[in-house]
């Protein structure tokens, strides 16, 4: 069963797939769409929803798992963030993938066992979780933590009970 | 030459079909996508995407235009705004549509005449100007206004002499 996982922004939108086989989770990938040589706003928007594309064609994911957001620097950067999320959101619809949607203490809580940890001590444990050989570009990090926390979710448990 | 306007929301997205022959405005159609049946914001994000989709591919316009927002209540209605319109734009943009940005003072300019225009102003000159047998319903009034918009202006004029 795989899940991706992906933390949209509106100049780089991480991915990161894994697996998840009995209780072990295995890395598969990860990396970042990266958008700031496109000539306008709405062409970022298509370079997010079309590298997805690619990305869920390719790994073919079982779900997506998408950090979500409460808190933005303001209205603007509201309102670019909420853009790439859309585009990202549509491609995995339009790919006939679930969509499960985590708060951000969710992910912590799931990663490191406490709401409250830090950026880096998420980082860490990804790297850790997934046997990486190094702690992943953050973006991809990001995207890899909300594909565990699925992993490791009920959502995730009522999945696998319904699969069987 | 068709031109589709869209007026993105996360409830409820209005668009309106108008084309221009010379410098005649001849109004298509208008209406609204109602997400509100959707069970989840992902599945909005979809209707607005497949609803959109359907229209371009029934009416086969020649460019895409859409208020560009820079004011939101609040971060949250922001982000919530944003994830419409983004999953508007990618219906556009994968339409192989070019979408043209323009801000509310510019649309109240090309059809009111001042950027300072009153909403139910806007609404009653797009019914004037389009020959509409009454005002049409707000975010599909919003929608024709900024295709309206596009019509007039210069990016439109451009397109018209590079189609010679």
């Amino acid at each position: 069963m795989i899940i991706l996982g992906i933390d949209p922004g509106s100049r780089k939108t991480g991915y990161g797939l894994i697996s998840k086989e009995g209780n072990r989770l295995i890395h598969i990938d990860n990396g970042a769409i990266f958008t700031s040589s496109a000539k306008d706003f709405p062409q970022r928007l298509q370079q997010i929803y079309f590298g997805l594309c690619g990305i869920i064609e390719e790994y073919q994911p079982t779900a997506v798992a998408v950090e979500n957001v409460f808190v933005a620097k303001n209205v603007q950067s509201a309102l670019k963030l909420g853009q790439a999320r859309g585009a990202a959101i549509v491609a995995a619809v339009c790919g006939g993938l679930s969509v499960f949607e985590y708060s951000a203490s969710q992910v912590k809580q799931a990663v490191v066992g406490t709401g409250r940890a830090e950026k880096l001590q998420v980082q860490q444990m990804i790297k850790v979780l997934l046997n990486l050989p190094e702690i992943a570009q953050e973006d991809a990090s990001d995207a890899l933590a909300v594909a565990v926390c699925h992993a490791n979710s009920a959502g995730m448990n009522n999945l696998v009970r319904l699969a069987r």
